[in-house]
């Protein structure tokens, strides 16, 4: 919270004072709602508020995870990409990824998200080129995803290819 | 090194000594060479040769990768697994197996491998099963895998599906 308002409601001594990069901020364009001051801000500070993100997967009508476990998944994530608008001192999480990896050769993305009233604009595009680009800046060269059947497609257009060689992916769940 | 002489040259002073817990070794049978004093044991301990690795992927025809970036992938590794031939004081490096994960939902297993004079025999269903008992110990209920044409059927065996609700395996390289 501190963090937000030393960038959003300072903006003049912002630069001086916040103490996360500015580069971790990147504006991706105009909010999708016209008429507002609103802009879409991505961050890869991982000190996000647990219950705003239970709300935005609960809008997308994901089940419900304990807090606890959701805590701990994105403190052992690799990379932790959160979509933001911003309107003046306000600011709303309207996206989510998150990436486990070695941190040398293989990153896996889990849990991408965006908000039902964002969607079908560029914006899951845009989030997932944001944090494809931060794997590539830490040298990760084989980026892999499960993806539910409804959104193949949309990875493919991003570039990711299913079963290439005829690789598979498989899933061990307790019986 | 000073570790597996404490436990495979002073057996009586062995419990007393070591420092990573014993539960962490466990024999699964006699070696497959027949006439030997030799048992297999798998390990937790991530402090392995990175040299003898390499000549284990070797082994199975696995491209080389810089050593720098194989301890690195270890070190960020959840679970990693090796699997040894111990005859007396000596022991072989003979499969490996790895997972990273978020450490709450989760892990996705990398670079299994047996080698080639002690595939066949039930080693590598032992590793696996190794592996998911570590993983299961640490209530990782989601364990996932990229699976080469040729080992589907191994891993079927093991209990993994592929493409469960056709959920798709998908990767992105750089080009
Ligand atoms: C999947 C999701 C992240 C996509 O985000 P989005 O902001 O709606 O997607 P975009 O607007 O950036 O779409 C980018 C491209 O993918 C296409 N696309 C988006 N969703 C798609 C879908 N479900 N199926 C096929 N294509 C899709 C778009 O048509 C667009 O194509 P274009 O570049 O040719 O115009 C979003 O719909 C979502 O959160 N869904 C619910 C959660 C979910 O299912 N997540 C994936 C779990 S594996
Ligand atoms: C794949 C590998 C780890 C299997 O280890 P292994 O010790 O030979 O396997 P096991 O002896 O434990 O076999 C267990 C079961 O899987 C079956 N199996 C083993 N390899 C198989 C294969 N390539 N295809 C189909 N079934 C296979 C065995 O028949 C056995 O079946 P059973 O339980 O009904 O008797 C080993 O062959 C290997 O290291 N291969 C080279 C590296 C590699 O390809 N790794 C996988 C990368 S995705």
């Amino acid at each position: 919270m501190g963090f937000w308002k030393s960038i959003f409601s300072s903006p003049d001594t912002a630069s001086a004072s916040r103490t996360i990069p500015f580069e971790e901020y990147t504006a991706v364009g105009a909010s999708p709602r016209p008429n507002t001051q609103a802009k879409i801000y991505f961050s890869t500070d991982r000190n996000i508020d647990l219950y705003e993100l239970e709300e935005l997967c609960d809008a997308v009508g994901w089940s419900r995870r304990p807090i606890r476990k959701v805590k701990k998944a994105i403190a052992h994530s690799f990379i932790v990409v959160s979509m933001w608008e911003v309107r003046g001192t306000r600011r709303r999480l309207i996206g989510f990824s998150r990436a486990t990896s070695d941190h040398a050769f293989n990153a896996t993305v889990w849990d991408v998200v965006v908000h039902p009233e964002f969607q079908s604009k560029g914006l899951g595009k845009a989030l997932m080129k944001y944090l494809i680009k931060k794997l590539r800046s830490h040298d990760i060269s084989n980026i892999t995803l499960f993806a539910d059947p409804h959104v193949v497609e949309f990875y493919r257009g991003l570039g990711f290819m299913s079963d290439p060689e005829g690789i598979k992916g498989m899933f061990w769940y307790p019986n």
